[in-house]
C-alpha cells in the first residue's frame, strides 16, 4: 500500500577530503575578472580588501583537487554526508519508466546547501584573523547560513537585507538575529551606495545589487577588519558546493546506477555547480554522456535569454567585471515571483559551461514550477524550497520525455533545501494568486544597453 | 577553533523491529479509562467507533514487546534512524564537567517526532478499511505529520485546528492543504460541539478540547467511514513513540556512556514517553538508576500542579473519563504563552509514572526557555523548536547542577522538533515581548472544582 523508501546513506567518514575544481578541466579557462576602474584583469591585491588570500587562492585556482581543511569537515558532520533517494512513488505517479534520484540538501540545519560554502568562507577568515563577515541576502537561506557560521568560528556577522524581504519575512530576520547577526534592510544609510540609490528613490524596496553594494563597500572600507561574504557565484564558492555530488557519485554507485540526466536549479549557480561538476568531470574525462540541465525561472533567465558579456556583479558598480549570462546589473525582479532564483548574472563557472556547450538550460514559468512541487511533496513527502522546485519540475519535464520516448533513463536532481521558510509562496499558489510571469524582453534590452561595452583584453582578436 | 561534533548514526537496518510496551513493567497498571455517560470501565466495543482494532488492541496491550509492521518500518527510512549528538559546545559554554546528548527527532519531513504515530496509525487505519481520519492540531505539528502520513496511504485527513492558530499561523494551514488535507478553524458550525460552544461565545478563539470534540464528533457520527487520530496522550500513540528510546540507547552504546538524566517537555506526554520508556524499562529491569525529568511550561504546568484525578480529554466531555494529572479540561491556556504544550491534562502512562515516583516533573517560566534556547542554537548550530526548548532549558539546570556538585554526569535530553516553522516565537523573544506568566491557582482550582468527582469503580476501596 505504500511504495519502498530507497535512501542511500554514507557514512560520516565518506564526507569528502577534498573538493573538485572543475577549472582544472574545463576545456577553455574562464575569461577574466576585470576591475571595475582599469578594465584590466584583477590580481589578488585587488581582491584583498574583501576576501582573504585563502579564498582568493581557490578562486583562481587551477589544481584539481583541493583539500578540505580537517576544521571544515568536522564542522560538515553536523549534518552531511546528506541522504540520496529514489523517488519511486514520484515515478510511479507519473507512470514513467525512468528512475528518478535526488540528492537531499534540506538535513542541514540551516535548511538548505548554503551551509557547505559558509562553513568554509568563516574558517578561512577567521584563520586570517578578521574580525566579522558582511553579506547581502534576498530570500534568506544565505544570509541564516553565514549566520550560523559565523557564530560558529566567533566572527561577527552584518547582513544586508533586500528591504521587502526584510519586511516580509520577519521571521527569517529572527532567526540571523537569534544567531547574534546584525541585520539591516537594504538600502540604508550608513553607506554610499546606499545613500546614492535612497536619494534616486527614497520608496525602493531593495535588490541583492544593491546589497552586495552595501555589503562590498562596508567591507572594503573597514581597513580589513571586515572582510566580505558571497554566497553564490564565484569560483570558490562552486567549489565548496562540490561535496554534494561527490557524495551523490558514490551514492548512485551504492545504487547500482549512473544519471543518464542530473539538474539543478540556478539562481547564482552553486547548487547546480555542486551537484554536476563532479559528473561533468567523469564526462570530460571517462568518457560518459549525461546530460546537464540547469533549470532558471521565467521570471529570471538570466541563461536562457540573457547575454553573455561583461557586467558588474551588483547595482552600483562596485565589484569587480565578470563575463556572464546577465538581465543587465539593473534587473529589478518582479515581485510576483516567489523563491530566491533573482539574481541578475550567472556565475563565471557555468556560464562557461553553457557557452562551451556542455550543459543545457530551460526557463520554468512559475505555475509548473508549483505544481510540480505539489506532485513531489505528495509523492515524496518533503516539501520542496520554491528554489529547488524548479529542479524538480525539470526533472518531471525528463521523466515525462523519458515515458514519451519508453526509455528507462536514470534522472539526478538536487533537492538543495526544504520549505518550512516558505510556506508564503505555498499559501498564495494554492490561494490562486500566482501566475506565469515572464521577464519582458524589453527591459533586458534596455538594461542591457545600460552597460558600458566592455572586452576581455587578453582575448585573440 | 571549532569544537568537535560527535555524532551517533545508526545504519537503517537498525530502525527498532519491536515497539517497547511499558505498560509491561509498571508496578501498578494503569487505571481503567471509563465510558463517559456510565462511567464503568470501556471495552473495545466503546472505542471501535473512533480506533482501528489493532490500536485498540495496543492501546491495552499488557505484552513487552509489539512489532512493528514491515510497511511501517519502510516509511520510518524516510528519515529514521535519527542521529544522537553529544552537545560538547554546548557543554564548554556552561563550563560543565557535564556530559549533554541530544535525540534529533527535527530532521524528520514534518519536522517533528509526530510522524512516527501518524504513519503507524494512518498504517493500521487503512489496513481496516477506513476512509479518512479526523484530526485537531493547535501548534501544527501533528497535523502536518497527520496530513502526510495520510497522503502516504491515500486516507482523507479531515483537521480541526484552533482557531487562533488558524488565523496566527496560515502557514501550517498551507503545508497542511498542500497534502491535501481540509483544515477547519475550530468551533466550525459543522458539529454539535462546535455548534454549542459558538452559541455561548460567538468570538471564541478556541482551544486544543474544542478541536478535540468536534473531529471525535465527525468520526464518531460518520458510520465508521471516518475514524479519528490524536497525536499524543493515549498508549499506543506513546507506543509508536519508543523508537526514539529505543535507538538512543543503541547510540548511547555507541558513544560510551550510560545516562544518568533523562530530560523530555511533556505536553501529551508523547516525546518523553518515547524516549524515557525504553530507559525506565532498564531502571526497572536492569538495576539501572538513571532520572527521569519531565519539562513543562510554567503556563500549563498539568504535573507539577493538576491534580490526579478522572477527566474529560475534550472541553465538551465527549471523550472517555481518564484519570491523569490535569488542570481542568475547561482549561483556557494563556495567549502569551508559546509553544504547542498546551493541554490540560497528560498521558496516563506518564502520569502513572509520576504518581509511582519512576519520574520526577518540573515546571518552566518562558523566559528561562528562550534564554536556553538561545544558548543551545548558538552553540549547537540547530534551532530547536519552543516545545524541545523546555527540554534544553531543563538539561542546563542539569547541566548546572552537575557543575555545582562538582560531578560528571550524562545528561540525555529529546530536540523532539525544529523551530524553522516557531520563528514568530523568537521574534517576540527578541524583542522582549515574552514574559513569565503562570498559570494562577485559582483558575487551576475554578475549573477542577467545576469537575464530576469521579472514582475508579474497579479499585479497592
Amino acid at each position: 500500500m505504500f511504495g519502498p523508501i530507497t535512501r542511500f546513506d554514507l557514512h560520516q567518514s565518506r564526507i569528502p577530503r577534498q573538493w573538485y575544481n572543475i577549472q582544472a578541466d574545463l576545456p577553455r579557462p574562464l575569461p577574466p575578472v576585470l576591475h571595475p576602474g582599469t578594465h584590466q584583469p584583477v590580481g589578488p591585491d585587488d581582491l584583498a580588501p574583501l576576501f582573504p588570500m585563502a579564498l582568493i587562492g581557490q578562486e583562481v585556482s587551477q589544481e584539481r583537487w583541493i583539500d578540505v581543511p580537517d576544521e571544515v569537515r568536522e564542522c560538515l558532520k553536523l549534518w552531511r554526508p546528506t541522504p540520496l533517494f529514489r523517488a519511486v512513488r514520484l515515478e510511479k505517479a507519473l507512470d514513467t519508466p525512468a528512475h528518478i534520484y535526488f540528492k537531499y540538501e534540506g538535513v542541514s540545519p540551516s535548511g538548505s546547501h548554503k551551509l557547505n560554502t559558509a562553513i568554509a568562507q568563516a574558517y578561512y577568515n577567521k584563520r586570517e584573523g578578521v574580525t566579522g563577515l558582511t553579506t547581502e541576502t534576498g530570500a534568506g537561506q544565505w544570509g541564516t547560513a553565514l549566520s550560523q557560521a559565523c557564530k560558529f568560528y566567533g566572527l561577527e556577522c552584518i547582513v544586508y537585507m533586500v528591504k521587502v524581504s526584510y519586511q516580509q519575512k520577519p521571521y527569517r530576520r529572527a532567526i540571523m538575529q537569534s544567531f547574534g547577526s546584525t541585520v539591516y534592510a537594504s538600502p540604508t544609510d550608513n553607506t554610499e551606495a546606499g545613500r546614492s540609490i535612497l536619494a534616486e528613490d527614497p520608496d525602493t524596496t531593495g535588490s541583492l545589487g544593491i546589497a552586495i553594494s552595501e555589503a562590498v563597500e562596508v567591507a572594503a572600507k573597514s581597513g580589513g577588519k571586515y572582510k566580505y561574504a558571497l554566497g553564490s557565484v564565484l569560483n570558490h564558492v562552486l567549489l565548496h558546493q562540490t561535496v554534494i555530488g561527490l557524495e551523490a557519485l558514490e551514492q548512485m554507485e551504492m545504487a547500482g546506477e549512473y544519471p543518464d540526466v542530473v539538474v539543478g536549479c540556478t539562481g547564482g549557480g552553486s547548487n547546480f555547480a555542486g551537484l554536476v561538476s563532479p559528473f561533468l568531470h567523469w564526462n570530460l574525462t571517462r568518457g560518459k554522456k549525461t546530460r546537464f540541465v540547469a533549470a532558471e525561472p521565467a521570471a529570471c533567465p538570466s541563461l536562457t535569454r540573457g547575454t553573455y558579456r561583461y557586467d558588474f556583479g551588483d547595482t552600483v558598480g562596485m565589484t569587480p567585471l565578470v563575463k556572464m549570462h546577465t538581465l543587465g546589473s539593473s534587473f529589478v525582479p518582479a515581485p510576483v515571483h516567489f523563491g530566491g532564483l533573482r539574481y541578475h548574472g550567472m556565475a563565471s563557472i557555468i556560464c562557461e559551461m553553457y557557452d562551451q556547450g556542455l550543459i543545457e538550460a530551460v526557463a520554468l514559468p512559475q505555475l509548473e514550477i508549483f505544481s510540480g512541487a505539489m506532485k513531489f511533496l505528495q509523492s515524496e513527502g518533503i516539501v520542496p524550497a520554491p528554489e529547488p522546485s524548479h529542479a524538480v519540475a525539470a526533472a518531471i519535464r525528463e521523466a515525462l520525455a523519458a515515458k514519451e520516448a519508453g526509455e528507462k533513463r536514470v534522472i539526478l536532481f538536487n533537492l538543495c533545501g526544504h520549505g518550512h521558510f516558505d510556506m508564503a509562496a505555498y499559501d498564495a499558489y494554492l490561494a490562486g494568486n500566482l501566475n506565469n510571469y515572464e521577464y519582458p524582453q524589453e527591459k533586458i534590452e534596455a538594461a542591457l544597453a545600460k552597460l558600458p561595452d566592455i572586452k576581455d583584453p587578453t582575448a585573440a582578436s
